[in-house]
């Protein structure tokens, strides 16, 4: 239903739950830069009225998140700051062709992968942490990244069509999942 | 209390009331940008920490009144779509410095002093709009620029002290009426 085409390697999940401190100021970074790059789609395709309020509503949820992880970072005496961020999603965009409207389905069907593979690692991470209130954290929000998911797929099949979107979806889950593959700083929610 | 250094001048609210669909159509992009620019600072200042939940919750309400006007043009048949902006914030950010902390500072205030015109601006469509729907609509947003500007004021005060904002606000605050006044596409929220 994700549309990814290679599940995560199975020793993530153990790579993630011994740098977990890691993982949560990845993840605020990840819902700050989900939230900017939906803003950044508004702005870019501003003549295309359909998808201002969709991605608006996305972006307002996304920041939701990112305070959400603030919270609970600070509830663990965690800081915030900077994070050497893992290449995934520049490695990704590198598949983006440059022509319109192709451009146009290509950013929001990788903005669709990168929220379903955010889906498919919170979903690992609830299945799997030993602490309830972290596990729960995870399981409430996997659903919005699914949810997030849709969106993108939707909007794009909106304007490009179904078919032309799973063709193009087949192709760019490829790039995703090679793009996850290759070397950079572990561990990360998209590493 | 919002320290502008000139009140709009008294034509401006019967140029806004005869254009009331651009100005409805201008204020969606305002807030739109004025979500992208919280979030640009989260991003730009990414060591402190302080800046990142306050501005957060900032561009998260940004991002709702940009729904409710695109609700508001929907509900009176207006397309939602580009439109040529007013160069007032690109002019007022020449006023910005480019060493740090100086920039940052400055980033600060021009964003407060923005959210100050915009209240001022408010005010005077909800007092002089014949429309009750609308009037009370900016009624209700006044008072959340007003808090915008205090984040905002707050937030430079709390790195650079009380003193030190309120005498670059002097400045900026003229540099702001300057950019106000000099001439551009009208009538927009901001010229």
């Amino acid at each position: 239903m994700l549309h990814l085409a290679a599940e995560t390697r199975p020793t993530w999940i153990t790579e993630a739950m011994g740098a977990l401190d890691l993982i949560l100021l990845d993840h605020a970074h990840c819902e700050k830069k989900a939230a900017s790059q939906a803003l950044n789609l508004i702005f870019r395709y501003g003549d295309d009225a359909g998808l201002a309020e969709p991605l608006a509503a996305l972006a307002q949820e996304e920041l939701a998140h990112f305070r959400l992880v603030l919270g609970l970072l600070e509830a663990r005496g965690l800081a915030y700051g900077r994070l050497e961020p893992s290449p995934y999603a520049e490695r990704l965009l590198k598949s983006v062709r440059r022509a319109e409207p192709d451009r146009k389905l290509d950013l929001l069907l990788c903005s669709a992968l990168i929220e379903a593979r955010s889906c498919e690692r919170m979903k690992l991470l609830s299945e799997n942490l030993p602490d309830p209130e972290l596990a729960q954290f995870y399981k409430s929000l996997l659903a919005s990244e699914a949810r997030h998911f849709s969106t993108y797929v939707d909007l794009a099949a909106d304007r490009f069509g179904r078919a032309a979107v799973v063709a193009r979806l087949d192709v760019l889950a490829l790039a995703e999942a090679a793009a996850l593959a290759e070397p950079g700083p572990a561990p990360r929610m998209h590493a």
